[in-house]
């Protein structure tokens, strides 16, 4: 296959301030060969993740440095057009790192192909990192009981909803903090969530009294800054604070501020904890197994925003820290064949 | 026994701002008579600990409410002046919550006797709670291993002083936070920390990161504020940081700001756990052998401050605010019989 594609090109580093239009560049390169033991993928959809932000900025350590002139880094499914590898052929799906860029060459290693019985897209969402982090942040460091009280805050976002309904199946009372009625609704609606508290409209310190009068055993912080102080001034004895994100940091490339109430660990002999998905890496089959099991059952429900066009990545990240993503934000770039 | 006694009973609540002369008040009562199966104790030693401001603005809910007009409640040994219980015998000592107060009845539950083989004041410190909460903090949040890095704040205070120095016993490097030349003097030279860090005249972050380029496996953290928050950006991955005490907070009565840095629990995997000691009360006993064969072996020193005078009660509380006690807070009342 020759001609040209498009890619885009890490170009600015977002420190200390939101993401700007000219932190990427676009550019265009030759469509590579695969050699052998390679295949050729053509980008089908992207996925996009708040943690994008930190790796722009190389704040995030744990993932190899991206450097200024990199195509930028990110989930993708792509499918084979050519291939020189004798376990994958010509139509066949993988899901992994495939950059933002509309082809790139693999020899397979770090790909999966998607689940059998969802749709692929589900790799980028439920039953990809996003879904594994809810389910790993939440069962492992989260340790619920049934009948504890459980918060999630960013309740309405692609790994707050997945932890707010493993929290029901695993037979808690759920509280989602989210911003907006129709994402409320939409918890306590469709989800299943017991409660859910609009942070936009309501204040939350109060409401979680009232909701959680014994206390929140579990809380799934997706956001930090205000909503993670008042959640601990709220916390039960014994709690466990899952810290996943912190979405009021990432657009001012800065930590949230720090919570006043930390010391509340103390007179609650509570845990706070943080942790980063791929050291779960050798259980990632077993869980998305699980995941997809709950999904099939029906009780793991989840949503997707679609965005299209390969000229959109950009603005499409950027619906994450406005807020206006409604679910697992990904981006379609191609048609499959 | 008949005559009166001083007792100094809490007639303010320190909330939101420093302890104050006025925030107690000296008081004389009749000397109270044991009744049957009780003991008339004659306080010798009263011990001090920064957790009674937080007994005094009843912030601290995990021990009963203290009002205004009670005795002020506090640590100490008292001897057996009279006793109707089989078990105790006129000149025994023992340790307990005596409370500011000349004379108490007591049956005796709650109260230990002193370690055989050390001095009767150990109770009140090394081999008390203050000793024990150093113990349990250290080694069942903080799980050192052999090599890890532990960092103390508050490190020659008494908890923190025991803390370090069991780290060391324990086979880790150990690095001290305190306040003077003359406070990291005595750690470094005389209990064998391995480094110390005199916040009145360096930096913290930076010396932190030149003493554990590796970063710091263990905090064990006395004082919250902004030795918490440097702490936190230098911590290795897994590191376990066990909230102690806030001294930082105790006498402005108000939590001190939130570490900022607490996102760095996320990129290191890191946990920040609360506890409360008396949640271990049932190991009490075998915690309290251990420390005292570490004395005993010479492995363990500990200091006493001890100030005079039932008068001064007050104002040697206030010494632990001022940073001035070198070691356990303790006030002599009486002599022993």
């Amino acid at each position: 296959m020759s001609g040209m594609m498009k890619r885009w090109l890490l170009n600015g580093r977002p420190i200390g301030r939101p993401i700007q239009d000219d932190d990427f560049k676009l550019d265009e390169a030759p469509i590579p060969s695969p050699g052998p033991g390679q295949v050729l993928l053509k980008t089908l959809w992207l996925g996009f993740d708040p943690a994008q932000k930190g790796w722009m900025e190389n704040v995030a350590d744990y993932v190899a440095p991206m450097e200024i002139g990199e195509v930028m880094r990110g989930s993708g499914i792509g499918q084979v057009v050519e291939s020189n590898h004798p376990k994958y052929k010509v139509g066949d799906l993988l899901c992994g790192l495939t950059g933002w860029q509309e082809y790139l060459v693999t020899d397979g290693v770090g790909y999966e192909r998607p689940v059998a019985d969802l749709k692929p897209t589900a790799m980028l969402s439920v039953v990809g990192t996003t879904g594994i982090t809810a389910y790993g942040g939440l069962f492992k460091l989260g340790e619920p009981v049934a009948g504890d009280v459980v918060v999630v805050s960013g309740a309405a976002g692609a790994t707050g909803s997945v932890a707010g309904q493993l929290a029901k199946i695993a037979g808690c009372t759920v509280i989602g903090i989210a911003g907006g009625k129709d994402k409320c609704d939409w918890l306590t609606q469709e989800l299943g969530f017991d409660h859910a508290i609009d942070y936009k409209s309501e204040p939350v310190r109060p409401r979680l009294k009232e909701l959680a009068p014994r206390g929140v055993n579990v809380f799934f912080d997706n956001v930090g800054g205000s909503i993670l102080n008042d959640t601990l001034a709220q916390i039960a004895t014994g709690a466990r604070i899952v810290i996943c994100g912190g979405i009021s940091r990432y657009q001012v490339g800065r930590m949230p501020a720090g919570p006043e109430n930390y010391f509340n660990l103390v007179f609650r002999r509570a845990t706070m904890r943080g942790f980063i998905v791929l050291d779960w890496m050798s259980e990632f089959p077993d869980i998305r197994r699980r995941l997809a099991g709950f999904v099939n059952a029906g009780k793991l429900q989840f949503r997707e925003d679609e965005q299209h066009g390969f000229e959109n990545a950009p603005r499409t990240l950027l619906r994450l820290f406005d807020g206006s993503n409604k679910g697992k934000q990904i981006l379609k770039v191609a048609d499959p064949a």
